[in-house]
């Protein structure tokens, strides 16, 4: 085993589950490695506390003139159940197949550890060209609640020009991809209340709207027969695709078959007029997260329920406000509410869309240490997902991220027996001593 | 107190929950104590025991020429849960304002010892007029699963010409109601399957068809803009209602606004075309009992599930068959199943609607003993739920049922707070005298 990867071992050995309290002490005890790593390095690193868990902090020294770059990553994983699904314990990282198995591997300890080892060997090369300021938070899989203020209070010692970021994914092993957008998100809840009390459905059925059949209508009317979101003033302000875009995106090899293969769905169905791909990236949805309402248990219970509800969530493309969108569902929710039931709309949480221009000056330098790194061309796609973390930086810090996902279909992030692709962390290495090399090329622009 | 309330309060104090096999003693002692009462009335009463509950059976001495009255009732109970909302001790009954307040006082105890109380005082004129059995089962909270081998068993001991039951209810206070119709029912389970487990909304969402959505659809697919079901053929073989039923039910003092203050709905809503009274008698209907799918836990989880469900029933009436019904909607289901997921359907259990000719003999006679007794002619309805034991009685035993429920709106059948009008307990004794006298004018038949 390299002297990479046994100490990646190391790193993963850490249960840092952020969401258990139960494993305080191991996110800690985490942070505490990291640190002394950054520190052996040679890098000036600090651990923050926070009202939750810590954040790591190191810097080299930094020099007027030089471009800062900033890589952010976590430390903290995801619980582990259901534990026995593993082919491996979870903190007992094992090698199969050219895959490392370990909570982590993937999201985010191997992407943001050959961060580490990058600027490692870097250094190793002498003093870096970039003043580089690596972040790394402990708090990730929840929520990210006390980085914000802490990008708020330190503001000035974290001002960078560009970000780097692997926390996305490759849109197939060996493919270098590069993220510049994410859609935005903005959530409702449909709440239907009918009769005081749940009906004797022979008793009274037939003479009073049916709460979940209101919610049912509520939710079939979100969508037209094109598959198109049936909401009035929904794509008014929707920035449309570029010709670039398309043309790019045509050419990734992302379509019908790989969807249907990573999904496990019967067939592809979206917006009429877009590909697969268009329909991830560029075009916002509607969906419904959630419904319930009446008997969900075995057999059958003759009800007609009080009340039911239906959780929606918007995914939101450049141009879209969410509060301006959350206004017309909402309008859209009361316009077809049949009579006889309550209708109420609970405005639910939201997130900006997320844009930046991938050939700009540090978009270009991301491509070329792609391609350097891969030995290929790499594809530009905008991520379905949303992650605020990104827009919280463009806010705070005013500067766009450069999302350089590793990650690669089926790798089970989040889920039992996730892996990461050893060459994927080697590569990872490899290309954040190429995107050191050609940021620091760049120079402070301002 | 007049003796008779005392009896009944004897009765009302066992508790003789059928489900909850604690209580399988009191049941029984319960059971006893029937055998006890009709045994001391001169009637000849047996308990005969089944897999479950004993069923009690009652006759005076048969005679040849005499019309043959079975009358039907049962003396098991719900359960009181939740039994701190209960005003007084659920065994414990009391009478405030009129009422008498106890777990089985309407259903059924109540309206059942008022037909034990009617025989009594029969036979104290003498020999009574008519060959009667007295028809008691300790499992009709259950589903009276053990009462019809029993049926098939006993078939020639227990035939009759007719049967009176008071287990329905009346559509007001001071209301004299006979019952001649139910609805039947057929039920059925919409299973939608997408994606091989719950995706991201975000990372997937926009290319994948929504099972939710889905069983929306399918759902929202069942009823037109007129509320009519909108299942191809489901109306083929519905028998009108008569011009006399129109007629009759119009003049039935229960309209929207009654509707409306026991169900709590903030409006009436049927098909088009119909009154309150004829939606619920008289129409069938298409309900969706229980829906599910995807997040239904507090805030929001971004998911797309990868199954959802919707519990359907239909109530029937006249005409409709139960598996031609369940044919109809299967094709509707699978016809209206969007593209992208996989629709199965669950055919679930069925029973027929049912229907007498409340002017007959019979019918008649009941009619005129519930008008002697409450001093005003009976309206006719049917009721919009269904009644298994009353097809069972048909089938095996081939007479048809007098409904003659005693029970009146809000008097929370299953519910805590159960009640009785004492007034109703009392005309249920004089109209039990008055039905022996007048149906055993009428005589054998043939």
């Amino acid at each position: 085993m390299t002297p990479e990867l046994s100490q990646l071992f190391e790193f993963l050995r850490f249960p840092s589950i952020s969401t258990d309290s139960r494993h305080k002490g191991d996110v800690r005890a985490c942070a505490e490695w990291l640190d002394a790593k950054l520190t052996g390095m040679g890098l000036t690193s600090t651990i923050h506390e926070t009202a939750g868990h810590p954040i790591v902090v190191a810097r080299n020294q930094h020099v007027e003139g030089k471009l800062n770059l900033m890589i952010y990553g976590h430390y903290d994983v995801q619980p582990v159940d259901p534990v026995e699904l593993w082919a491996s314990p979870p903190f007992e990282p094992e090698i199969r197949d050219g895959k490392i198995y370990a909570r982590g591997a993937t999201d985010n300890k191997g992407q943001m550890f050959a961060h580490v080892l990058g600027v490692e060997k870097a250094l190793a090369d002498g003093e870096l060209p970039v003043n580089l300021t690596l972040l790394f938070e402990g708090e990730e899989e929840i929520g990210s609640k006390n980085l914000t203020p802490f990008l708020e209070a330190h503001r000035e010692e974290l001002a960078c020009d560009v970000i780097a970021v692997s926390d996305t994914g490759m849109v197939g092993p060996g493919i270098p991809t590069m993220g510049y957008g994410l859609r935005g998100i903005t959530c409702g809840e449909v709440i239907v209340t009918g009769p005081s009390s749940d009906l004797h459905s022979g008793v009274y059925g037939g003479s009073v709207m049916n709460p979940v059949t209101a919610v049912a209508r509520i939710v079939a009317s979100l969508h037209d027969a094109d598959e198109k979101v049936a909401i009035d003033g929904f794509y008014s302000d929707v920035a449309p695709l570029e010709d670039w875009e398309r043309e790019a995106w045509s050419k990734v090899p992302f379509g019908e078959k790989e969807y249907l293969a990573e999904t496990g769905a019967p067939a592809s169905v979206g917006e009429a007029g877009y590909t697969v791909a268009e329909r991830l990236w560029g075009r916002p949805t509607a969906e419904v997260n959630g419904i319930g309402g009446g008997y969900q248990g075995e057999g059958s219970k003759t009800v007609i329920a009080r009340e039911a509800m239906a959780k929606l969530s918007f995914r939101l493309v450049p141009g879209q406000d969410p509060d301006d969108i959350l206004d017309k569902v909402e309008a859209h929710v009361m316009a077809n509410a049949p009579k006889g039931v309550d209708v109420k709309f609970v405005r639910g949480h939201s997130g900006e869309p997320y844009l930046n221009d991938p050939h700009s000056d540090y978009g270009k330098a991301a491509q070329a240490s792609l391609a350097t790194t891969f030995g290929k061309e790499p594809v530009l796609i905008r991520e379905g997902g949303s992650i605020p973390i990104i827009n919280t930086f463009k806010t705070i810090l005013g500067a766009d991220s450069l999302m350089l996902g590793l990650a690669v279909p089926g790798c089970k992030i989040h889920a039992p027996n996730e892996s990461f692709n050893v060459e994927n962390f080697e590569a990872g290495i490899e290309l954040n001593q190429e995107l050191i090399r050609r940021l620091g090329a760049l120079g402070k622009k301002s």
